[in-house]
């Protein structure tokens, strides 16, 4: 070989190798240096989807329904130490798992004294009583643990009257009609064992609260040591003893009134027609001159009441909780009520919670499961968690997801939600098969029973708004967290039942869900698949899926209603809705260009920490609507466009208040201040909402 | 060439350029997709320290300082432009700058109809009448912009007596004695300009409204549009006319007044026996049953007032807000009080400008500067500012860095912040050098005049608290914002004044700070280089550099407060201060658990997704306690360990408050209740802080 033949080779060989470090360098992407961020995995879903189980959902409802579990009750106990064991599973458990117990304010009937309600003739005998307890129809309606039905919080007292007292009631009965929860229908042969319907001597638990939470700690987590307001000055307890009756004895006491015929719309299916009275009927079962004695010995009692929490600790971000809950204690066994929701809550936390301890998978966030104490006293142990954890739970939850009830019944599925939420739960919906006939999914099955006409999406399903019938009304009114409540229900043309007709009754058992509501459980399925893949969504997608531009709607649905319901009578009073007009037309603008941004960043590969930056604006818009002093009479309720609505026009809250008691009573220049006042109020929410949603770096 | 030559040498330069890949590769780590986080430069840092001009401060000070500058006024106007121009500037500005007004209800003196004090003979003639305007002792106190002294907010009338209605004043005069301001002296020889004592003419303006913002809009910004209180309604203004006026006028008055000696500690340098009236001396200067009589005119203005706000835009975490201001706006030409802080800014806006421009520098956080307007008739910018976006920033702001009055004097440096900003103040202050003699560091001679014993650290600077007299008031009470503000200050064993002589005076000008106060401006320059400092080690250090387990020692101390001088009062009461010394041990644990995670991450290359986490438990601590309605009768003041506190006790001014109340009034159960729900409230938030601190994972 000739020298210049090497040196030839030998630099035509460092050629090559720094060509080839060159390439190796710049032309392949390091993967172990820039990892694809977490997102949502579709097989995981798939897989999550495909054993989520509803033989499982139902042998959980079995187990959970077996005993009345009353707050507090040892029964209540007992499935505290379920949900532990279940969430502390080495195979199908959580990361971690505790209870944490409040010392709270609940309301008993007593047991050696029952509540009565007789009809005493004029001798002072009693001549007609009222049942006190439910008829034991299937066995289980006469355990010592079936609770009398009693209405919580309602003060003892013996009252005695016929509807007599024109302008001081003494004393309260309430029944519920058969025309509003079974059909009209009431004979024992149509109801519960032999249909769905609530048999006659089935009465509606509940409380009589008018608040929620703990009533001793309003805004303070009921620990032991907390300051407790005294007795004397609580507010919210009815003012007059209370006391639910079934409707066989609304029947006999009902239809043997005498007086002028009651209003129509009064009318109900006992079969006779309803008077107003004073006093019985002449030609009735009693004395004329016979009085109704209610006697009424609630007891009030501080409660240990406990919430069960477990987490699964999210990979990416930890500090990113997105919350799923229900309650746990029931009136009497309660297999609707909470029972379905929790029945699949545990169908969810063992599918996820065995991937998870097979390594298979974990959360890009953290998924908290709760099951909240005491919801039927009033929301108490939701409510006691966000007053200990306001702060914490405000910063870094991403949405809070209810099932309580999960299936009403089998037609389809029904979700109350903020906007933000309605794109996740039709992400999912679409992609899950609705039980029943036919080849549908859940969502073209949702849009056939609840459906509006969207000016930006057409025909879609219906989301309801969320008041405080369940415990996520802590989350979405003191913390301005997005939430949502899911759950499967009525074909309305099928029934007229105000809700399913044994709620809160002692006949709201596993055998009734499993032979009438839910045979098969596909729907508790249904909504426990829905459920799942709204979670894995908000807990695994690398860009949040809530989508904020669809406050849009709303902003601009309350706007119309304003400016065509309320603008006349405003202009009257010389308050001009045009800065309204310009903060929802800001809003408008600003989520869409946010919107812009995100398509525009899903296309390159953005990096976590501005993904990071953008989901926060979209996780922490809803906490821009909370104002605490918007709406100081009422309580823990701060949010801007969801407070409670008395006015009848459906526009901001705040706004249709002020407005109705300014019209309504011959009101001056101070109700109408008010009226300003609150709409500035409004106006500077949606401003600060359009502010948050700019671009970080202009303020 | 043979065949098999050819091939082995294509074979072997295959292996040539593969190898190259390979090592190319896996062996030269890639820069481009794992850069080293961006964090604090030391070399930029010192750049800035190095480019803080002295002279350019002196330069900014006579621009500011040229006119009086009246909230509101033209000039103020003015200098509005003068900020936008400098933020705007190509060379040496921010990436934006911008201008927002509020409409906000101001106080004057009636320009046609001047506030007088006279003092009327037996006769009705005027006798004696005090001076309207300061003496024009250097040219700058005569001019049409020089507002004459008043109590803005003082309500109009023409009150007359003299100190008799003993139970029914009905006008108020105030002064400043030359014992509280000028050392005892008092003659025009002793006082500016031929020292820095206030002249006898002299008379300090002032808001005497009780709380801070706009009056007309509390919680509500005064855009236009907002709701406003009908003036009959506002609450806070003093309820009758009252007016300043100099000491050379207080001591015609006061010097002849009759009646029983005052108490000891009322006395002072006006070279006479204050006396406390009715009537004057017999043998004075006015006949014995003269009046005085006050003539107010005062008008209350909605006036425009801006607030100017610049913008460096965050390289990596733009929605992380270093928030740095001042206010804008002086009584007269305000070279002090305003406008040596603003002097300052500007100085430090320019070189940070300057680096951005160059394209030298970018934060890795967003840095805004701001400019209050109206901050003298009570902070009406900031919180007017914190009302518009009180969300956005709340959620998004590192810390407040407020620098008003720049150099009280230049004695040393003087820091009031809450407890997570002293570890970044002491280190910036450690690395620069003091002014004035000898080669110590800020720090060092800091600790000469203001030091304590830390527990944790030894002697140290010791910090003030902060109260509501800067626009830093808002930010700390409202939102609850790590908050500071640096000065320069006096040496106490030189000077009692109780606060720079001409301090809201005609004499508060630029030649008064140049001759008297801050010679050559290295006491300016070192406050620039504090704050420069801070707010670089804010806006680009990786991890941030507030350290809340620092707040452990004030929770410490207040809590041994609590049980040294409350504890045997509380227990007489059976209220228990065990819940509270739980509260602070568990958080004392916890933020010393944190502290120890963030040092093991700082040893290794931590993941910025990862230290965003923890940054934000760090920035959101300030946040935890604050509870809107922890103190309903003190507006905007939320943060329940910094609100103020009338209680003598130096503890949790709520639990201070309420056992003051509870012990002082022979007050029943209901006092001791509250102090209950106080104890309950601290309990509850410190428990809270103590929850954000721990692994973001654990709930």
């Amino acid at each position: 070989m000739q020298w210049t033949k090497v040196l030839g080779l030998g630099l035509g060989a460092a050629a090559l190798l720094g060509l080839g470090i060159i390439l190796g360098h710049f032309a392949i992407p390091k993967k172990a240096n820039s990892p694809a961020p977490q997102d949502l995995d579709l097989e995981i879903l798939e897989t999550v989807m495909g054993q989520l189980d509803a033989n499982r959902i139902r042998e959980n409802l079995r187990e959970l329904s077996r005993e009345p579990h009353l707050a507090s009750s040892p029964r209540d106990e007992d499935l505290v130490q379920l949900l532990l064991q279940r969430w502390k599973d080495p195979e199908s458990g959580l990361d971690s798992a505790g209870a944490s117990t409040y010392e709270v304010l609940l309301s008993f009937p007593s047991q050696e004294q029952p509540n009565v309600v007789d009809i005493v003739g004029p001798t002072g005998g009693i001549i007609h009583s009222c049942h006190r307890t439910e008829e034991n129809v299937t066995g289980e309606q006469g355990g010592p643990d079936v609770v009398q039905p009693y209405a919580a919080y309602a003060p003892s007292g013996t009252p005695q009257a016929v509807n007599a007292a024109k302008h001081g009631v003494a004393g309260v009965l309430v029944y519920t009609d058969p025309a509003d929860i079974n059909d009209g229908l009431s004979s024992p042969d149509e109801t519960f064992p032999n249909s769905w319907y609530l048999p006659p001597s089935g009465v509606e638990r509940g409380s009589y609260y008018e608040y929620f939470g703990d009533p001793l700690t309003p805004y303070l987590p009921a620990v032991p040591s907390s300051f407790r307001v005294d007795l004397a000055n609580v507010s919210g307890f009815p003012p007059i003893p209370t006391q639910p009756i079934g409707f066989q004895d609304a029947r006999d006491l009902l239809c043997n009134l005498n007086g002028t015929l009651a209003p129509a719309t009064w009318q109900g299916a006992l079969g006779c027609h309803y008077r107003l009275g004073p006093g019985f009927r002449p030609d009735g079962d009693f004395p004329a001159d016979s009085q109704v004695n209610v006697s009424v010995y609630n007891r009030l009692e501080l409660r240990n009441s406990s919430n069960v929490l477990g987490i699964i600790r999210g990979a990416v971000e930890p500090d990113r909780y997105v919350l799923y809950g229900n309650h746990r204690d029931s009136w009497v066994h309660g297999a609707v009520d909470p029972s379905s929701g929790t029945a699949v809550l545990l169908e969810l936390s063992r599918v996820l919670g065995t991937l998870l301890k097979k390594g298979t998978w974990r959360p890009r966030r953290s998924i908290v499961f709760a099951s909240w104490g005491a919801e039927e006293f009033g929301l108490i142990g939701s409510t006691e968690f966000t007053e200990e954890f306001f702060n914490k739970l405000q910063e870094r939850t991403v949405a809070y997801i209810n099932v309580d009830i999960s299936v009403f019944a089998n037609a389809t599925l029904r979700v109350q939600g903020t906007p933000p939420v309605q794109t996740v739960v039709f992400s999912a919906t679409k992609e899950i098969r609705s039980p029943g006939p036919g080849d549908l999914s859940i969502y073209d099955n949702w849009i056939r029973y609840f459906n509006r006409s969207s000016p930006v999406y057409g025909l879609v399903p219906s989301l309801g708004s969320l008041g405080a019938g369940s415990d996520y009304a802590p989350f979405i009114h003191f913390l301005g967290i997005s939430s949502m409540d899911i759950a499967y229900t009525y074909d309305r043309s099928k029934t007229s039942a105000r809700i399913y007709p044994t709620y809160h009754t002692a006949f709201d058992t596993f055998d009734y869900v499993d032979k009438f509501l839910d045979p098969g459980f596909s729907s508790h399925q249904a909504v426990a698949r829905t459920a799942g893949s709204v979670i894995l969504r908000l807990s695994d997608s690398f860009f949040l899926p809530l989508k904020v531009s669809d406050y849009s709607e709303t902003l601009r649905s309350f706007l119309q209603a304003a400016q065509q319901d309320l603008g006349a009578l405003l202009e009257q009073h010389s308050i001009s809705l045009g800065p309204l007009v310009n903060a929802v037309e800001k809003f408008e603008a600003e989520a869409a260009a946010l919107g812009q941004r995100i398509s525009t960043l899903q296309k390159g590969s953005p990096d976590p920490l501005q993904v990071r930056m953008l989901n926060d604006q979209l996780m922490l818009l809803e906490r821009t609507f909370l104002n605490p002093r918007a709406f100081p009479e009422e309580r823990y309720y701060s949010h801007v466009l969801w407070a409670p609505r008395t006015g009848s026009v459906v526009t901001f809250p705040g706004l249709s208040n002020a407005c109705s008691r300014a019209r309504d009573t011959a009101s001056g220049s101070e109700a109408w201040a008010e009226v300003q006042r609150q709409l500035s109020i409004v106006v500077t929410a949606l401003e600060g909402a359009a502010a948050t949603l700019r671009p970080v770096a202009d303020l």
